[in-house]
């Protein structure tokens, strides 16, 4: 078992990861420090692992709620129901949340966490590549509204993180690839050794070679941990260098219609535009360019918006991201692979010619 | 104009009290710091004073949202159409809210600034005697469960609270005498003097005189200041001693359905029940009990529960109270006048037959 911690002061937690995890009542249970507990998880998690996390938790008072599964249940209207779960269930103030389930999941639990009752503990067991790697480390909890993504929610971190890699052995190929993009993206943003690392293994990753597997996992939490130790809130700029490609990719979630590209589908797809426009900015190489289109295309991830997003569909949608401060646009570009920029200092111009082009080609 | 401040180190604020404060530009624009304000009221508030407060902000880009008015629009469903406005309106990060009416308003409004982009600043403009006294200051902020009131919600504290008198000119009757409810509970939890001068001053409040109701609201203000600089977070029972009256009020304001009663008057009613069941335990003279009751009665305020409150009822609801812990009930009980106590060392007997009983006769 390897373990990364998150620095945050009284806030600080461990990150778990390794296999078998799910059975570690050790692990879990000096998190929970009330006499109930109330796991949430989905439809398509629960009957693969709900039984055995529950059996860990034996000997206390333990409720669960399952939810529909997918992005599009990531609402208010789903939010309610675990409310409702909690207070028929008598929970109270020293309740713990168990999240058990894919990014959706997680934050839709972590936000219920941050919200009843004005707060209570909760705890992430991802078991998608994506949450593990990206969704569950951090303390960015919420849910979407109809006209923006992730626009509602919490800053609330997770008492710990376990990670039972095992879990990935039933995961979709699609979700494996969406998770691979946010991956990807540490390398992108500030470890070029391990953009490198994963040109060389991107094969064994896609056959879910255990070794392989846990290293990504583990050197994506600690780039993850490293930024968000730095900067909680988002307040900075450090932790929104996270956020490479998430402009667009958001843009894309919310005009299809959430669920219909994936979360880390439209993350890959929104890191090519955004290398594309430093390109066209003369701040990034050809090159550059096509290594990572190269290395998302073997990863099995879309490298071009839907035909159904055109620019003014883009530009209308990514007026409402939270990166917009006072009315100018923020973006993360790139000056080189593993050197990201937040910036508003960019050409409008050339962001245009972008969108129309759609492609890095 | 008097100011009471609140220290809480980094969100320490001031609460500005006095009359024609509506139109105080100069104190309300130092707290706004982006480009962009949204003013949350209600039908009954904006006609009167929307205007008045937009005037003041002039040469900013401004929007406004009215909700319906009522404790039964305290609602995820009502937060949302803040949400809806804020993001219609293409309110980033920087924004500001503002919170112009009652204790419902400041609460949705105050939850929305919370989790509005995971949170943006927020300001608290209290038109009722029950918010201005009580609801505005302290930083907590939710909306209703159809299971359990305030049930949903967050710690966020307000830039800055401005109470202006002027406005308790067009306050309902029975809306003013529920702010005394709050304003006798500051007296009756630790400040016997002030019980006093309510008991002297109480024709005068409910004339309006602006001297006398300038220091009842000042000195309920500094009451509640100290409290909550000490146990922000309502963690070491300090701030759990606010909650007098309040589990037995909840349950009466769940019960009946939100609005019904008005939250101050159940409290009234919970003040009794709590008192009645002090003096049951031995713990309060009966000189003392009629005390309080004789002074809420001539503030206008109901002293039994409804009828369609049992001893049955009560019990089913108030097991949902935030102040259960591990599934012990915590009740803020009196020890005298300007001595109460929270705790879960009572004989539950005495408050099943004090439930029965009904009354403090």
């Amino acid at each position: 078992m390897d373990t990364v911690s998150v620095a945050l002061g009284v806030r600080s937690y461990p990150i778990h990861i390794g296999q078998a995890m799910l059975g570690r009542g050790d692990l879990l249970g000096p998190h929970i420090l009330g006499s109930s507990v109330m796991v949430v998880s989905n439809e398509t998690v629960a009957p693969l692992y709900l039984d055995r996390l529950l059996d860990t938790l034996a000997g206390r008072r333990v409720d669960s709620v399952v939810l529909p599964d997918g992005e599009q249940y990531k609402t208010l209207e789903t939010l309610n129901g675990v409310y409702t779960a909690l207070l028929e269930g008598h929970h109270d103030r020293n309740t713990t949340l168990v999240a058990l389930g894919g990014g959706v999941v997680g934050d839709i639990t972590g936000f219920a966490a941050a919200s009843y009752q004005r707060g209570v503990p909760f705890i992430q067991v991802p078991t998608t590549l994506l949450a593990q790697v990206d969704s569950s480390v951090g303390g960015k909890t919420g849910v979407n509204h109809p006209l923006g993504k992730n626009m509602i929610g919490a800053f609330h971190q997770p008492r710990c993180v376990i990670i039972d890699t095992d879990t990935l052995d039933t995961l979709d190929k699609r979700q494996l690839s969406a998770g691979l993009a946010e991956v990807i993206k540490y390398g992108l943003i500030g470890d070029p050794a391990f953009f490198v690392w994963l040109e060389q293994h991107m094969e064994a990753l896609l056959a879910r070679e255990p070794k392989a597997v846990s290293y990504a996992i583990r050197r994506s939490c600690e780039d993850k941990a490293a930024v968000v130790a730095e900067d909680e809130h988002e307040r900075s700029g450090r932790r929104a260098l996270l956020n490479l490609g998430h402009s667009f990719g958001h843009a894309i979630e919310t005009g299809m219609g959430y669920g219909v590209w994936l979360h880390g589908e439209a993350v890959a797809c929104g890191m090519v535009l955004a290398a594309a426009l430093s390109q066209r900015l003369g701040w990034l190489d050809q090159d550059d360019v096509q290594r990572l289109v190269s290395l998302l295309r073997r990863a099995g991830l879309p490298v071009r918006p839907p035909e159904a997003m055109d620019r003014e569909r883009f530009t209308e949608l990514m007026a409402v991201d939270k990166k917009v401060i006072d009315g100018r646009l923020r973006l993360v570009l790139l000056r080189g692979i593993g050197d990201a920029v937040v910036t508003s200092e960019f050409d409008h111009a050339a962001l245009r010619l972008t969108l129309d082009a759609r492609s890095a080609a």
